[in-house]
């Protein structure tokens, strides 16, 4: 797996001293520490509230947002992570220019009712000598485990610490990584973690295009393209309910995500909406998920398929 | 790993009802399933108890006794579980002749002063579909890892689950197993566990002899040749402090074990008493452990050594 990446963060990522904890930035408090997340979580819970996970690696938007208001609506207080974790980028991936601007995280959270943001350093995550893996199972072979090698263990090892560090009531993921999504729900059930999972619906942009904060390194020109990538995936969907094959499916849909500008296709897929094993034919609740790159972009999508009955 | 075992435990391992629990057995109260033993154990801590948990694969004895005195003695409650675990088994291995005696376990836990014992069958711990695996990194490579392929990622696992399950302030472990204490150890940090681990001293027969479920396996004149695994062990740490190198030190008491009719030795190793790296000289806290074979049975035992100086 690509731990190498743990060591080589870098000195900005270092812990800040725990005394100054919680600081607070564009009026949010913001805790870097285990024990300072744990003090306020278990402050509140001492109050009777629940507690919501919003965990994420920045770069915020309206579909965490809405992570956020669920994580309120269900419990009385909510918190965010925002951890670029090292472990869960391949070599050649996009761990150094992923976007980071923690003060502008930081004010949309505020703005969005967060009560916490927890922001924790490399070194608070991956102390030295940390050694632990948590593998998903053959589910984090599948799809974009094919093209992102050891990514699902590194999700999979990160979300078990964040979820055993802030032990929070529920946890919202999105579903515009759907993949991910499935796997944690496995983990929360395999490791009798005491959590809730939410599933959180995609959020989009009026062409379709899911929001992501890999969009924004999109040019001006393939942002004009990317909303293909929905359209090829809804067009999947409705061939399917029309009685179509899920193989014949998937190959007209990475034509046309071809045809239409996309420079690679890694994968479409017609699979089981909960283990993502191909699906022979519509008799179960399905899921179609794309991954395919713009340019130098890579961009994930997927779509619900109710069984046919 | 050695999952196969997990399906084919058999109809005896199958859970009963929920309903009837908790159930008593020679008069302690027992739970099979995770709702209950979180129903007892949130019952006790809203009691303000702190709550102690002992981890067995039943088959008890003294040694296990000494790991519920601590528990109870650290917590205002006890809980043991006793779950044969087949992920922790290799396919040769001795999962099918493994002791069971629950009632007598019972009855062992009644007088040792335990307050609850968890005995939950494959199903409730492996439910169908189960996927995920923790894997303790590189020292579960080492020592015994060498020797059972697997076999630290299946007590990792199970280790992790039943953590998660009874959430305990407080898990006591026996030095007997070493290598799994400080996997043990290890998974808790690097996961996050909001659990103490309590480390407690070997118990041992007078002529040495270390306590061990398996010590039933062995015959009369083998029960008689067992001692000198340990008296090998204290031998070693005595030429250790003498300052005797390891790797000499190692294949003096490898030949010791052969010519006291040990029929296998797998190992004698002189390690880092935390990372269980071969050691190269006397400069910081270190154990010698060693596996070794009278006839069928494996028996493992290990001694600490301190630093010089």
């Amino acid at each position: 797996m690509p731990g190498s990446l743990i060591s080589g963060a870098g000195p900005h990522v270092l812990n800040r001293p725990a005394m100054s904890e919680p600081e607070s930035i564009a009026g949010l408090s913001v805790v870097r520490t285990v024990a300072s997340l744990r003090r306020a979580v278990d402050g509140w819970r001492a109050e009777g509230a629940s507690v919501g996970l919003v965990p994420t690696m920045g770069a915020l938007h309206r579909g965490h947002m809405a992570l956020v208001a669920r994580a309120r609506e269900a419990c009385g207080r909510a918190v965010a992570s925002l951890f670029v974790n090292p472990a869960q980028f391949g070599p050649n991936e996009d761990f150094a220019r992923y976007p980071r601007d923690e003060a502008a995280d930081a004010a949309m959270l505020k703005a969005g009712g967060c009560d916490l943001l927890y922001a924790p350093g490399v070194a608070e995550i991956y102390p030295p000598g940390f050694a632990v893996t948590v593998d998903p199972g053959p589910i984090a072979a599948l799809l974009d485990g094919r093209f992102r090698p050891g990514h699902f263990q590194g999700v999979a090892t990160v979300v078990v610490k964040l979820l055993l560090q802030a032990r929070p009531d529920l946890a919202c993921f999105g579903e515009k990584d759907y993949q991910q999504l499935q796997i944690v729900t496995r983990l929360v059930r395999d490791l009798d973690i005491p959590v809730r999972i939410e599933p959180v619906a995609i959020a989009r942009e009026p062409d379709g295009l899911a929001l992501s904060s890999r969009n924004a390194y999109l040019t001006t020109e393939e942002r004009a393209r990317a909303p293909a990538l929905n359209r090829a995936l809804v067009a999947a969907a409705s061939h399917m309910r029309a009685g179509a094959q899920p193989r014949a499916v998937e190959a007209q849909a990475t034509n046309l995500l071809l045809a239409a500008g996309f420079a690679k296709v890694d994968y479409v897929a017609v699979c089981d909406a909960a283990t993502l094993e191909p699906l022979a034919s519509l008799d179960r609740p399905a899921r179609i998920l794309a991954a395919a790159w713009l340019g130098r972009t890579r961009l994930i999508d997927n779509v619900a398929l109710a069984p046919r009955g």
